[in-house]
């Protein structure tokens, strides 16, 4: 392995800087030359590529979104476009990717792979968590921190006023953000796609606060929720008690963005490190990850279908810790 | 004056604790005492009344919110609800008010003087800052440092994507929070209640920015503007750009919490000791403020009823700073 | 179990009240009464305990300090001392204790048990993660934040003016903090108690950074270095480079405060259910912990005696992404 | 005038960035070309010259620190240094700068223009504040809310042990720094080079305090006060207070660094474009500021001799707020 090219897919997450630059700067340890690939599978069919040396990841650990830019590509879904991402990657004489992404970002690799044999190792890069083969996703943990410092905010706000608050969070399939936010938020109700929670619930807890003096409540919601957007449950609630005083907030694209936590830059770094001596070692189509503390490489395929089920017990403890 | 009271009223603001706390501190320094009101005027004419000493206002200083909760109230505005207020006022021997707030507040304060004889100074407690008498209100610097902290988060997903981004900040009637969101957050386009952007305008700006390579942009929208929210704003402008890769964020509430800036904790504390020293001196019905870095007391009357229009100069900036 | 306290002893750390809230509130929900003894084994002589109720902790889980206080007791190393706090919960009836703290905390308590039967289960209240039975202490990950925070401050200055920055970061005895900040703060060369980190190695590194163009570094220094302090490297350094523009910073007290990161809530929140539901259950003389994200309890003896060594290879990290 | 060059001198400040783009944006918009000089004076004698584009500030407006770095230049404090280079300017074309910096900037420019012609506009760009010609000069907000943010994390170890802190801030001439630090950060006292307050003062304001059941106190020392350091006063005052828990924290460089305030933002954008314009107007010699929020350029001779004395009411308030 002599050339290896990096590229970023998918949603950016805080962190994807600090992997590119533990990846460039592992490959030049190890005398590998290092190309960067701009806008995801897009730029390596277009060959958007070029040479990154130890110094063109300088000052970058600490920002947020990706200086390879990132992009969904629907011309890598066709056999065509992948045929001009492999002629692209042959002039460049590039041997093997690190891939920065989630689980359709791996997708198109394992194909890749079948059909040109390109190997790839992965990074998984994306806020949501809900990724099998690691413990913890590289942006996760800002993501949680941003949002948990706009619910600190909004908290000011609602005991000012004797208010309501639904918050919505990111998590369309998973209620990994909402979790933390919830329990670190000081929240009452959390909702998440896991599990049901009814609007008789959300009203009934609503009314026992009310009824032991509490006068400012939060609710968490995560996007994907069975009972809709926070603007859904909080019109659904509003019917019930009409006299609530509530308001929305939809935290929205700031949870991807920000300057990466201490944790989501070690976790980059380390897991940069792994790719390229993944690749080194000769692993293909597998995503690095940390599960338990320790190293592991999984294989794209079981990234893709299995499942990451979220401790049931955290739910229990928004109950515990709300009373 | 030998017994004053405190509140806060309207939507909460950063730095209303540290003004409360001033006030609290000034008054005690003069040998006067106080009390704090909670929950606005609805506290006053319920008599939800009590003693401050020195240390009730230790380590608040830096809180978002208002320990006294604040609160429009409905009753006030009737005769009846007027009369409770002062007749709770009478049995604390309270002789003089300091009223946190906006201009609602400070209306309140005007008619309570005229029926009852208590006197009232104000100190301008709001994020939005259009508010005639100060230079700057409590609250204001905090919430657009807040915004552009947001701002900063988005564009790093912003870059990274080619997006264009529509980010509705507070301002239903002035684009105060907007201008420095815009400058400070190197927005391309601003759009503000006080003067006509088209949405002609925001189309071709786009159309300019692509063709000279440009490939994402801010657009920060004032709630106030004409053109509606940012949500009516982005759908109108991709009617006309279809392939526009646009994104909505409505920053909300989380633009009234958090700890206050270093300014915003000076202002409150030098308008807080002003309003005690103000009382003393026999001064009623007027609203502390700065003023070209001067104090000045302005009647209630005219921060009512006078406007502070947004400096004109700082939209050409916008559009000189994003050549 | 019908009545428990809780006391913080010890230096302070971010998420303590987190912690207490949860102690407090789990208590409430299993029915038990809870009391809150202030300035640690301090305040358990002289009888400063009172009632706390689930709404005596509302609003704290996002400050950092601790509501309780905290002290270093030397009455309470006298069997006399002991004996007077004992007495005083013997007085409110006082079955059990949790203690937030570290392994002074926790000798304590072993004693305490020896001598008069009261059981205590321990939650790890440290900054400086050298706590053995939990793979991280509370309050750790936010100090590793705030001084990484520091140090990104620091950085922009370094770059702009060509420097060399010896920035000392909290550590008597090991790295923890040290390690994740030479690491997520782009540092060129770590210096820890664990290792040896010659003179000689420093003044090589920047040597051949310069060779390569390279124009400011940074130099991460554990407090407890065997080379001394940060000053102390920065002088012997400078010796060997008259030329070089060196300046030294240490952050100090600021890595002990702030509000406590998403991950330290959470820590903290389970950590403190699991102590007073381990109580519950019968434990006593056990230190609550997180090991490979699952719960643990682990002899007071054991969390004072036995070391948490650093894993080695994250030395060999800032090696390779410093290339 | 046709091309203009741009460079920061001097300490870095937060907002230089954004001045920088504000002049290269405004050159642009004019239609001037501009040029970049890296690393100041020194720059300008060796030809670290290159074109700028509006492009090439892109993304910079939020960061601290300056992308054309800065220096001190001993060089051009001799003829032969300036000689040089004003040859380096005259093989770009050069016909005028800009300068962000201090007094010592302006100084050499004044020097510049008598020998060489070239007139310079000068923007104030550091920390500090003490120059006179501008009510805030760029970096000064940000460094407050930097020190006051250090100062909130501090007082929450403070508090939770009963601790005296002695927190040295910038200031090697003024108190600009220390007086919003004190006031802002809830302290008891703040000693500052414009004022003698003298050990026994200190000393008895402890005393007072304790007396009153004040258990912590946060004393903010500016760093050129005639005490001494903040580690000298502490020193002081242990001797006459053996008892008290004391502990220093300086704050050092982190004070400079960091994503500049809206502030700062916003008045580094205003004083960037006058700079251009008032050299395309024909002025030289001068420097852009803000005094009562109006623009005004003043003679570099007087930035250079005259003071800018701190409002004396300021240290009044810090006794009255600490009551």
């Amino acid at each position: 392995m002599k050339k290896i090219g990096v590229f970023t897919s998918g949603g950016d997450a805080p962190g994807m800087n600090a992997c590119i630059r533990a990846i460039v700067r592992t490959a030049v340890y190890h005398g590998i030359e290092v190309y960067g690939i701009r806008r995801g599978y897009n730029g390596m069919i277009k060959g958007e590529i070029s040479r990154l040396e130890s110094y063109s990841v300088s000052n970058i650990i600490q920002k947020g979104g990706t200086i390879l830019r990132s992009a969904r590509s629907k011309d890598f879904m066709t056999k065509e476009g992948r045929q001009k991402a492999y002629d692209q990657l042959q002039e460049c004489g590039i041997e093997g990717l690190v891939a920065i992404g989630g689980d359709g970002t791996f997708t198109g690799a394992n194909i890749f792979y079948e059909e040109f044999g390109i190997p790839t190792i992965g990074a998984p890069g994306t806020i949501d968590n809900d990724l099998y083969g690691t413990d913890f996703t590289i942006g996760y943990d800002t993501a949680v921190n941003t949002a948990l410092d706009a619910i600190d905010k909004i908290r000011d706000t609602a005991d000012s006023h004797d208010r309501v608050f639904f918050i919505e969070v990111m998590g369309r399939d998973s209620g990994y953000i909402a979790i933390p936010c919830a329990i670190g938020g000081g929240a009452e109700i959390v909702m998440i796609p896991e599990t049901d929670t009814s609007i008789d619930y959300v009203v009934d807890t609503l009314r026992t606060g009310w009824s032991r003096s509490k006068t400012s409540f939060i609710v968490i919601v995560a996007e994907g929720d069975a009972e809709g957007s926070a603007t859904d449950v909080a019109a659904k609630v509003q019917q019930a008690l009409p006299h609530m005083d509530a308001r929305v907030t939809i935290l929205g694209h700031v949870q991807r963005g920000g300057s990466p936590t201490a944790a989501d830059r070690m976790l980059a770094s380390e897991l940069g490190i792994a790719c390229v001596e993944g690749l080194i070692a000769g692993r293909k189509n597998e995503m690095a990850g940390i599960i338990n503390r320790k190293l592991t490489y999984t294989p794209f395929i079981d990234t893709i279908t299995k499942d990451k089920p979220i401790n049931p017990e955290f739910i229990n403890m928004v109950n515990i810790l709300s009373v």
